[in-house]
Protein backbone atom coordinates (compact mmCIF):
# COMPACT_ATOMS: atom_id res chain seq x y z
CA UNK A 1 0.00 0.00 0.00
CA UNK A 2 2.53 2.44 1.04
CA UNK A 3 4.58 1.67 -2.55
CA UNK A 4 1.69 3.23 -4.55
CA UNK A 5 1.32 6.06 -2.04
CA UNK A 6 3.70 9.42 -2.24
CA UNK A 7 7.26 8.84 -0.11
CA UNK A 8 7.12 11.06 2.01
CA UNK A 9 8.03 8.87 4.99
CA UNK A 10 10.94 9.25 7.27
CA UNK A 11 12.30 6.23 8.25
CA UNK A 12 14.30 6.87 11.64
CA UNK A 13 17.66 4.71 12.53
CA UNK A 14 20.93 5.65 14.18
CA UNK A 15 21.54 8.96 12.73
CA UNK A 16 22.27 12.09 14.54
CA UNK A 17 18.30 13.13 15.34
CA UNK A 18 18.80 16.43 13.83
CA UNK A 19 19.47 14.88 9.94
CA UNK A 20 15.69 13.58 10.45
CA UNK A 21 14.26 16.76 11.54
CA UNK A 22 15.86 18.49 8.73
CA UNK A 23 14.51 15.44 6.38
CA UNK A 24 11.21 15.84 7.55
CA UNK A 25 10.79 19.46 7.95
CA UNK A 26 11.73 19.40 3.85
CA UNK A 27 8.92 16.76 2.58
CA UNK A 28 6.59 19.19 5.14
CA UNK A 29 7.38 22.54 3.12
CA UNK A 30 7.59 20.42 -0.33
CA UNK A 31 4.04 17.92 0.51
CA UNK A 32 2.60 19.02 3.69
CA UNK A 33 2.73 16.01 5.21
CA UNK A 34 5.30 13.57 6.57
CA UNK A 35 4.87 9.64 8.48
CA UNK A 36 7.43 9.65 10.77
CA UNK A 37 8.61 5.78 11.50
CA UNK A 38 11.05 3.36 13.41
CA UNK A 39 10.93 0.27 14.91
CA UNK A 40 12.87 -0.79 18.46
CA UNK A 41 15.23 1.36 20.17
CA UNK A 42 14.59 4.02 17.27
CA UNK A 43 11.33 5.00 18.63
CA UNK A 44 12.27 7.02 20.85
CA UNK A 45 14.21 8.86 18.24
CA UNK A 46 11.25 9.23 16.10
CA UNK A 47 9.56 11.17 18.88
CA UNK A 48 11.88 13.29 19.29
CA UNK A 49 11.65 14.12 15.78
CA UNK A 50 7.93 14.92 15.72
CA UNK A 51 9.04 17.11 18.53
CA UNK A 52 11.41 19.24 17.10
CA UNK A 53 9.66 19.10 13.98
CA UNK A 54 6.36 20.90 15.62
CA UNK A 55 7.83 22.21 18.63
CA UNK A 56 11.47 24.21 17.69
CA UNK A 57 11.24 24.10 14.15
CA UNK A 58 8.38 25.17 11.64
CA UNK A 59 7.47 28.19 13.46
CA UNK A 60 4.05 26.42 14.71
CA UNK A 61 3.28 26.22 10.98
CA UNK A 62 3.02 21.80 11.78
CA UNK A 63 1.54 19.43 14.52
CA UNK A 64 1.29 16.14 15.35
CA UNK A 65 -1.89 14.26 13.12
CA UNK A 66 -1.90 10.93 14.29
CA UNK A 67 -0.13 8.53 16.36
CA UNK A 68 0.19 4.45 15.75
CA UNK A 69 1.81 1.66 17.34
CA UNK A 70 1.87 -1.97 15.87
CA UNK A 71 3.87 -4.97 16.49
CA UNK A 72 6.11 -6.12 13.49
CA UNK A 73 7.52 -9.46 13.58
CA UNK A 74 10.90 -9.66 12.73
CA UNK A 75 13.98 -12.47 11.14
CA UNK A 76 12.89 -16.24 10.56
CA UNK A 77 12.94 -19.57 12.02
CA UNK A 78 14.61 -19.39 15.58
CA UNK A 79 15.69 -15.72 14.59
CA UNK A 80 12.19 -14.49 14.53
CA UNK A 81 11.03 -12.07 17.03
CA UNK A 82 8.53 -9.60 17.58
CA UNK A 83 9.48 -5.86 16.96
CA UNK A 84 7.13 -2.45 17.63
CA UNK A 85 7.22 0.27 15.58
CA UNK A 86 5.47 3.64 15.47
CA UNK A 87 4.18 5.55 12.79
CA UNK A 88 3.90 9.43 13.57
CA UNK A 89 1.44 11.50 10.97
CA UNK A 90 2.96 15.26 10.99
CA UNK A 91 1.10 17.86 8.84
CA UNK A 92 -0.59 21.58 8.36
CA UNK B 1 -3.55 17.34 37.90
CA UNK B 2 -2.22 13.55 37.64
CA UNK B 3 -2.37 13.70 41.47
CA UNK B 4 -5.87 14.26 41.90
CA UNK B 5 -6.68 11.45 39.26
CA UNK B 6 -7.03 7.86 40.17
CA UNK B 7 -3.15 6.59 40.55
CA UNK B 8 -3.83 4.50 37.17
CA UNK B 9 -0.33 5.13 35.58
CA UNK B 10 2.69 3.29 34.75
CA UNK B 11 6.03 5.34 34.27
CA UNK B 12 8.21 3.24 32.41
CA UNK B 13 11.73 2.98 33.45
CA UNK B 14 14.39 0.39 33.32
CA UNK B 15 13.19 -2.55 34.32
CA UNK B 16 12.67 -5.51 32.44
CA UNK B 17 9.69 -4.68 30.27
CA UNK B 18 7.22 -7.83 31.76
CA UNK B 19 7.52 -5.93 35.21
CA UNK B 20 5.82 -3.38 33.51
CA UNK B 21 3.15 -5.12 31.23
CA UNK B 22 2.45 -7.37 34.36
CA UNK B 23 1.80 -4.25 36.57
CA UNK B 24 -0.15 -2.30 33.22
CA UNK B 25 -2.34 -5.86 33.08
CA UNK B 26 -3.20 -6.01 36.95
CA UNK B 27 -4.49 -2.17 36.48
CA UNK B 28 -6.32 -3.12 33.57
CA UNK B 29 -8.13 -5.88 35.02
CA UNK B 30 -8.98 -3.56 38.44
CA UNK B 31 -9.68 -0.12 36.95
CA UNK B 32 -10.17 -0.99 33.27
CA UNK B 33 -7.93 1.41 31.80
CA UNK B 34 -3.95 2.47 32.34
CA UNK B 35 -2.07 4.96 31.28
CA UNK B 36 1.39 3.96 29.94
CA UNK B 37 4.25 7.07 30.35
CA UNK B 38 8.11 7.44 29.38
CA UNK B 39 10.76 9.53 28.93
CA UNK B 40 13.63 9.87 26.43
CA UNK B 41 15.41 6.33 26.08
CA UNK B 42 11.96 4.42 27.80
CA UNK B 43 10.00 5.37 24.93
CA UNK B 44 10.56 2.17 23.32
CA UNK B 45 9.95 0.04 26.25
CA UNK B 46 6.76 1.97 27.18
CA UNK B 47 5.57 1.09 23.35
CA UNK B 48 6.52 -2.51 24.11
CA UNK B 49 4.46 -2.76 27.06
CA UNK B 50 1.35 -1.49 25.44
CA UNK B 51 1.98 -3.33 22.83
CA UNK B 52 2.55 -6.73 25.00
CA UNK B 53 -0.47 -5.95 26.93
CA UNK B 54 -2.59 -5.70 23.73
CA UNK B 55 -1.76 -8.42 22.01
CA UNK B 56 -0.37 -11.08 23.47
CA UNK B 57 -1.44 -10.55 27.14
CA UNK B 58 -4.93 -10.09 28.02
CA UNK B 59 -7.04 -12.46 25.43
CA UNK B 60 -7.86 -8.86 23.03
CA UNK B 61 -9.70 -7.49 25.70
CA UNK B 62 -7.55 -4.45 25.96
CA UNK B 63 -6.86 -2.03 22.88
CA UNK B 64 -4.74 1.05 22.75
CA UNK B 65 -6.90 4.34 23.05
CA UNK B 66 -4.75 7.02 23.00
CA UNK B 67 -1.79 7.96 22.44
CA UNK B 68 0.37 11.42 23.05
CA UNK B 69 3.89 12.91 22.75
CA UNK B 70 5.07 15.92 24.25
CA UNK B 71 8.49 17.68 25.36
CA UNK B 72 9.60 17.92 28.88
CA UNK B 73 11.78 20.56 30.48
CA UNK B 74 14.11 18.89 32.77
CA UNK B 75 17.32 19.98 34.74
CA UNK B 76 17.72 23.80 35.80
CA UNK B 77 20.28 26.67 34.16
CA UNK B 78 22.96 24.92 32.27
CA UNK B 79 21.78 21.15 33.12
CA UNK B 80 18.50 22.59 31.10
CA UNK B 81 17.28 20.22 28.47
CA UNK B 82 14.51 19.23 26.59
CA UNK B 83 13.33 15.42 26.83
CA UNK B 84 10.56 13.58 24.48
CA UNK B 85 7.44 11.81 26.64
CA UNK B 86 4.95 9.85 25.59
CA UNK B 87 1.84 8.63 27.63
CA UNK B 88 -0.37 5.85 26.35
CA UNK B 89 -3.80 4.85 27.25
CA UNK B 90 -4.95 1.19 26.87
CA UNK B 91 -8.10 0.30 28.12
CA UNK B 92 -11.15 -1.54 26.61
Amino acid sequence: MQRTSPTNHIFVGKKPVMNYAMSALIQLTQAGEVTVKARGMSISRAVDVAEIVTKRLGNGAFKIKDIGINTEVVGEGAEQRNISSIEIVVGK
